[in-house]
């Protein structure tokens, strides 16, 4: 892990960013112990998922960071596999074109282009999130617990299943969820606290209510509230992140 | 409105019992405006509704007066129509009867018994609610806004569209709703918050998030948490009290 920029935000938070074999990443740190040290009493960290192209994506995570540091939490992310500055993949470039094709025609989105777009997406990218945490959990005075916020659902839902070291996780409702993933969630068992919108005109309202049900784990909530999918109202984003603090704190 | 009794609780919140015309009730006022005066600044009400038995539902009820009291709302509360005290209504009790003999025989509870069983009990017990407020508010030192929380969903939602002094409601899945009830929850357009134990026995799930889709809100939140009709979490119960705080504050 490379530090390749460093600068201070308004608040004190310490803001980082990194490139990890090739990918790039951003760590924010509280004010309060930014740069952490191994003196420093080692602060839990949020894994910050997001759908993909950090600089886009940048403002709404700097926001979730700046949520996290006020709780003493630090917060990363990475570039996901073919957004942002990464190389596009043909076979994700296919399967996008197919999946617009079919949306601007009107017809359903079938199994097999989900399993295209979505299952390769997740194997790649739920490894280079674990080698990610690897990584920050070497820095000093970065400890645990971990948890997870956020993002494509499906990675979040194959990360809850297959690395122990996150202890929650927030996903949002409103990506497409391959077939196995369902299968895999009934493995999960940390406690989840689910998002949906329940007018988010790209999320298929049932299947996501299906997606609940098929969770494992013995503490789950889903909160859905009003609106399309970046519409989340403050206080169900402030109910969140109360979720996080009551499990990592 | 008399009062019958009166006491202090360790918080030092005072609980006043009361009947309204035979109606027993149940009043609770902060420590800090106890009891309220023209003098004493208005305070916010929370009317607590429950599915029946003042005296079996008491523990859980006081729980929720003492943390109403402590955001500085009175609370209070009635005895619905046919229970606890109240005479029984022969319909009722007939529908009651026929319910019981219905789900002994695994049979599905069909339209007709459920506006037997629920519609009387509607069209009596929100009136009720409604001349309650009208002596409550012309108490002095209680004002508005006035929210409602919980109890028999039907009845929230009824008095959700004939009661504009209430704010806010918080509502709890898990009561058989008539027919008609979905098409006023159309009228409803008050900020809802409404709670549903995803593993509900006695809980039609589908039909609950039916009704939560019919609500006309613009602001309406659905929380469901795992667990039966009575195990709500602390968590889900903490959410529920913000959402009437943000309200009525």
């Amino acid at each position: 892990m490379q530090f390749t920029s460093e600068r201070r935000l308004d608040d004190g938070v310490l803001e980082r960013e990194f490139t990890l074999e090739e990918i790039p990443g951003i760590l924010w740190t509280p004010a309060s112990v930014s740069p952490p040290t191994s003196a420093s009493a080692p602060v839990p960290l949020v894994l910050l998922g997001h759908p993909g192209g950090l600089r886009r994506m940048y403002p709404r995570l700097v926001d979730r960071a700046r949520h996290s540091a006020a709780e003493g939490f630090a917060a990363a992310t990475i570039e996901l596999p073919g957004s942002g500055d990464r190389p596009r993949s043909a076979v994700a470039e296919q399967a996008r074109a197919d999946l617009r094709r079919v949306l601007a025609a009107g017809e359903p989105v079938g199994d097999e282009i989900v399993d295209r777009l979505v299952l390769p997406l997740v194997e790649q990218a739920v490894p280079e999130w674990q080698k990610t945490l690897d990584a920050l959990l070497a820095l000093p005075g970065i400890g645990g617990p971990v948890g997870y916020s956020g993002g494509v659902i499906a990675i979040g839902t194959r990360l809850a299943v297959v690395e122990p070291r996150i202890a929650a996780a927030i996903l949002f409702a409103g990506s497409f969820v391959p077939r196995v993933l369902f299968e895999e969630a009934r493995q999960v068992t940390i406690p989840l606290h689910v998002l949906l919108q329940w007018d988010d005109e790209g999320n298929d309202r049932q299947s996501a209510l299906d997606l609940f049900d098929a969770f494992g784990s013995e503490e789950k909530t889903l909160h859905a509230n009003m609106g399309g999918h970046t519409g989340v109202p403050q206080f169900a984003g402030d109910a969140a992140a109360r979720f996080l603090t009551r499990h990592l704190k």
